[in-house]
């Protein structure tokens, strides 16, 4: 006899796992299936955001050695051991996954282990454990694995994807990465600091080449990881490559070879909606395989919702529980809230958090936007100063005409946090007056964007707004 | 012949050159009148928060060391410098002073040196100088200065003031504190975490004993800091106390004896408002020696202005910059920008940030609002526990039926900056729905603020909201 359940989520990842728990908090008897009770908590977890966040602090640690001088600490040369941040960088994903599995145990909101596929639009069966489950919603939230590119096709030895790299046994001396956009300038970031030799090749003509990061943030963040000894070559792939006994050899475009132990594919990820019945139910697919939803991330099955990495390139972990929570709102009957990707955030953890939300300046002049920027520095910011953080800036997009607040974009210390303030204001439609007239701590960085938005709403302090 | 302004501006600390810049911008012709060209700045910038906050990264930083290897970095037992942390820290406040002054001369804001004296409501004169200046309005900014206690004066060798304590040549072997607020905890966390033995002295039942501060937070901070080695003693007094060859002993009320290099007075600060012509002008000042101003931050004396230290004993930078601007802009006209103190956050950077905004739990039940309280702890956090920080809390106190945020307290990792999510939306009269239905990147720490209005909206995860 099958289960019974009002939702059944395919995937306990981030997007699953925060709308399960949301969803047992509005009242709805909720089954999550994943596949094994090793990948709870999917690849943020597991192989993405929180142990590269978990390395890249160990790297901005390593970065303050040489400071240190400053606040009257004289540092030896520290030693370096892998196994020991491999050890605790582990610690930390294991204790979460756990955390989340005896805690989803404990409010009865069951995990079944196997390959959740969609029989009909009311069944889910979990192959493996042979178990079927009669729903009246489904949220499907698989996820996304990451994509080759033309010969590199990872081995897990000589060509490493993301969800290989997590496995290699020291610092490697030198690597090639290929792939500038946010996992391939952490990383780069990451192993540079913890001394490797580092080679970072991008097809584009810059760093983070997407459309929703300004050339800004991508350049000074680019002159930066150069700064610390990071090879970047834009404009230039990988022709071919072949092993050696230590390693692998790569032929560039630029017409070099670049020796190294390994080579790190970051070229992006492609959505997993492939052997799960959404053909045969009628959940249609995009063009790129990505599966259709509206405002409520419900798919074109009207009790069959998704999110995350499978409903658009835009493969962000708060994306998915955003969508997520939106689709199980909508289930019961709400329908006021809905998506908004205009406030959903883009934060990247390299050599400077670089986070950005809403419309860059280009884009905002290509909506027919009067637009007019604030841009705040961090360089004589005094809370950085103090800390020794004194880089980057505070960048706020806005409408000339209504001050509407665009987009922010924000290179620096805790960007990633600092971003939220502007999220904020962007949901509720508040403008440059509001964010200038507010109240901001001082020292701050936070001042930053009140600052930006003061040289929006009564002009730079250099001429005189009567 | 006067000097002719629209506004003069006695005091250039941070109410007064914040204000000066604004009045600037919105176009009015200004002087600002300060002590000396080393004063400049006010205490915030010279003797306070600047400083202080430089210090405390150093301390935070040695705390790291200990943790290190949880990173793969082991690192040497690092030799300290005072020399070098005192040199690097007035490096840090003189650059900003110089760089304002700088500015200052660039935008034509002049400074002119010496005591400003209110001689009528339209005229300064500025003692040592010999100038005077005719006006159309006065802002008073003139700030506070330590107290003493009993007889507890300070001579700057045995009893030092928070004036005094800037000028020590070595990290002290041992160091009575008399005053657990901001300050004395601040000196308490520096000092012990390079090495100092330190006794704190609190003469209340807890440290950071205000109304506006709740317990939760303080004594969460309190334990940290016995934790770190803080002898801390509340309800304790110093009794009497004598120099000694090698510094000083003190007699505590609770019978004990406490020998150390000096004693640091940090027992509160009152307001500059003496000598300086404002009984002869009429300006009122309240019992405690406080210039009464309105929302618009306007004196008893309609063209005569006053913000920061000297309105009221909520002593922080920030109301003084936030008020400076409010009276410019009502000087011109404005009259819908108004003083809200509920915004006004206070922040204390001590073993951890200590942030609060708004009413406390107990505040509000004594205004009679039906109180919901949603707390998050930082501990599962996982940006927390990548970086190591993974303690302290998030609380929103809010009105049960309208669901009004009424206050935010946060004790963790970068508290003072996550605060302003909550201030904003405070000035905004957004709700808990907003909180919990808003955007918050993952990980991040940002997302405890929307657990937290989470907690409130819809129950704590453990009992079902239908």
């Amino acid at each position: 006899m099958a289960l019974e359940a009002d939702l059944v989520i395919i995937g306990a990842g981030s997007g699953g796992y925060e709308a399960g728990l949301y969803a047992y908090r509005r009242g709805l008897k909720t089954v999550l299936v994943e596949l094994s009770p090793e990948t709870v908590g999917g690849n943020c977890l597991n192989k993405g955001c929180i142990p590269s966040k978990f390395m890249r602090y160990g790297a901005h640690l390593l970065e303050r050695f040489s400071l240190m001088e400053r606040w009257g600490i004289i540092p030896g040369e520290p030693s370096l051991s892998y196994e020991s941040l491999k050890k605790h960088r582990d610690e930390v994903v294991v204790t979460i996954r756990e955390n989340f599995k005896k805690f989803a145990g404990q409010i009865d909101l069951p995990i079944l282990y196997g390959k959740g596929v969609v029989e009909d639009r009311n069944t889910v069966f979990v192959e493996g454990l042979g178990e079927r489950i009669r729903t009246k919603f489904i949220l499907l939230a698989t996820g996304s694995k990451p994509s080759g590119a033309g010969d590199l096709v990872p081995d897990g030895k000589r060509v490493l994807d993301t969800d290989q790299v997590w496995d290699i046994e020291d610092f490697p001396k030198k690597v090639l990465i290929v792939g500038g956009g946010a996992v391939g300038v952490e990383f780069a970031y990451i192993l540079r600091a913890y001394g490797s030799e580092v080679v970072l090749v991008e097809l584009k003509r810059r760093i983070l080449p997407v459309d929703d990061i300004p050339e800004d943030s991508a350049r000074y963040l680019g002159r930066k990881l150069k700064k610390i000894g990071v090879d970047i070559r834009t404009k230039t792939s990988v022709e071919r490559w072949e092993s050696t006994p230590s390693g692998v050899k790569a032929y560039l475009s630029d017409g070099t070879e670049v020796e190294a132990d390994f080579i790190l594919l970051a070229v992006g990820r492609r959505p997993n909606t492939q052997g799960m019945g959404l053909e045969d139910v009628g959940v249609e697919l995009d063009e790129r395989g990505f599966v259709r939803v509206n405002e409520y991330s419900q798919t074109s099955v009207s009790n069959i919702y998704a999110c995350g990495d499978i409903t658009s390139p835009l493969m962000l972990a708060h994306k998915a529980m955003y969508e997520g929570k939106i689709a199980v709102n909508h289930m019961i009957g709400g329908n006021q809230w809905k998506r908004d990707e205009r406030i959903i955030p883009k934060i990247i953890y390299s050599a400077f958090e670089v986070a950005s939300v809403g419309l860059t300046e280009e884009e905002a002049e290509d909506d027919g936007y009067e637009v007019k920027v604030g841009v705040t520095s961090f360089v004589p910011n005094p809370k950085a100063m103090d800390d020794g953080e004194n880089e980057g800036f505070v960048r706020i997009v806005s409408d000339e005409e209504s001050g509407e607040i665009l987009g922010c974009h924000i290179v620096g210390p805790h960007a990633g946090e600092l971003i939220h303030q502007v999220i904020h204001m962007m949901r509720a439609g508040l403008d440059v007056e509001f964010a200038s007239k507010s109240m901001y701590s001082h020292p701050s960085l936070s001042e930053a964007i009140g600052q930006s938005a003061s040289e929006i709403f009564y002009g730079p302090i250099s001429w005189v707004k009567k």
